[in-house]
């Protein structure tokens, strides 16, 4: 498929809101909300680094998206639309078809637009972009700077799921559908995220190169110490399944990546309402953590002494 | 250098507006001004493809850049800002700080902020994208698809500098610094972009493929027929001096690529307003042709009589 077929055929029935101008024109055109803020990202995938040449396009699409998407979860943001890059090497036609199908679904899941963008093709390997754009009442956003001492430090969801999917999408431990899912299927915690400001939360950031490194560097950002107790870092049954027992299970599931979960920190007086938006969005609640005075990062074990940590997560990118 | 590196030594310095946070939270954070639309526009340039591995880092970072800010010319938009993705192979230091340098420099040349991105190592070639976001008085941003029967078409500066310059490159022809830089270094065409509305003109986009390829694009958008006439091709003194006489040189210039001047379509009454405009903005405009009523496209030659034109231009996107 030539690239003008390609926008045609796949890309252009997925780009149905005014603003994309049917991708026939140079650029989009829209109005943002009156009274919002705009919320930017963009994040670059590429083959054999972020994902595998035999992982099904869709799935690679859905990801591109979420992570995007999981940005501006945690500003509070609610997304509006997406620009896509498309640097491709020789695509067939139903990597493409794959590809656009993934695209639509994750666009409709998150009401989210195509705004536009650009394919190419002739790279030496794929390289794949996308810029989400999304709003958030003005003066609402969240930022990984705001920690303060005396916050607490709470992650959603279950961390770890993803690491071991990852393991299972490399052969390197026997199947299981839904770790494999969380790995090749990032959920965007948006609902979360857009109820975090009201809830009085000071800070927060998504976990996508593992909890522990995630964590270090909003201490690093805020200018403070926060410590993770890993006893308390959520697992769910299936990773603990997997996992070894006590610190060290825990340790390996604080320093996988991919979990797409939000790390928040917020004052003691935002707790009740914090766990209250957390049963409305149907979505789990954890403390994991304190922020103190000072700087670094520390990790406290079972016993209640520190624990060292050789490697903190994965660092790929910003 | 490691991707962390890439973004705190070389691109956090550039990231100096408010929204971008110093390039250390998840997303930029922007407050649109008041009364405007959006502009958004995302172009890829893939080594191999759109440059070549040895071509200045500086230029290259130059042309991704201004490409876009070109398309938001086209909708008569200001910039504000971009988002820039690269995925790279395994760039060194050098090319690294010269891409930063180019950067750098075609931002403050278009009082453009760098709100964010993201960089990746380890793809088997480089595959760069950007996202360049602009804005326009609400409802005055211009669209290919305007152009009217009775509208006289114009085109911005002159046609085919840089399709000799990419030959230039290629070591195909003798140097020539200034056809070289039109190829390496495009000058996307804001102050005529931004004042063609208001001069009454209908329709608008960036000639980046080929005059007449785009033209014809417009024509196909517009549904209208649109006849370009060669002899009028605006073509520099140096580029005149290398093409051949007569129609054949002027077709080998409209069928050449990455001008990045304006294609416009206005009523007869918008002609003094465009080129007051013109001579305001320091910028050539030349009537090139007739939009009329029907369908495709038709390139008129120096004898009055229809010329066949067999490739009309590039396509190498969209």
């Amino acid at each position: 498929m030539r690239e003008g077929e390609i926008i045609e055929r796949l890309l252009r029935p997925i780009a149905t809101h005014p603003a994309a101008r049917g991708l026939a024109d140079d650029a989009a055109v829209w109005s943002p909300p009156i009274g919002r803020e705009l919320v930017l990202t963009h994040d670059v995938i590429a083959e054999g680094v972020h994902y595998l040449r035999a992982d099904d396009p869709s799935d690679i699409a859905w990801k591109l998206v979420a992570v995007n998407l999981s940005d501006l979860a945690a500003k509070g943001a609610e997304p509006a639309g997406v620009l896509i890059g498309l640097g491709l090497a020789r695509p067939d036609d139903a990597w493409l078809e794959r590809f656009a199908s993934g695209l639509a679904r994750v666009l409709a899941e998150y009401d989210t637009a195509l705004f536009g963008g650009d394919t190419t093709t002739g790279a030496a390997s794929a390289v794949l972009g996308c810029t989400a754009v999304g709003h958030v009442p003005r003066g609402k956003s969240l930022s990984r700077t705001g920690a303060r001492p005396g916050d607490d430090v709470y992650v959603t969801g279950t961390i770890g799921d993803a690491g071991l999917g990852l393991a299972i999408a490399r052969g390197e431990a026997p199947a299981d559908p839904a770790l494999l899912r969380r790995y090749r299927l990032p959920v965007p915690r948006l609902a979360m995220g857009q109820g975090l400001a009201d809830a009085g939360a000071h800070a927060a950031m998504d976990v996508s190169d593992g909890l522990l490194i995630d964590a270090s560097r909003m201490a690093k950002a805020s200018g403070v110490r926060i410590e993770v107790a890993l006893a308390d870092v959520p697992l769910s049954d299936a990773a603990a399944a997997r996992l070894a027992p006590g610190d060290a299970g825990r340790l390996a599931a604080a320093t996988s990546g991919d979990d797409y979960e939000l790390l928040i920190a917020a004052p003691p007086q935002s707790r009740a309402a914090l766990f209250t938006l957390s049963e409305t969005v149907r979505l789990g609640l954890t403390h994991v953590g304190r922020v103190v005075a000072g700087e670094g990062f520390s990790v406290i074990g079972e016993d209640g002494g520190p624990v060292t940590v050789p490697r903190l997560g994965y660092e790929h990118g910003a």
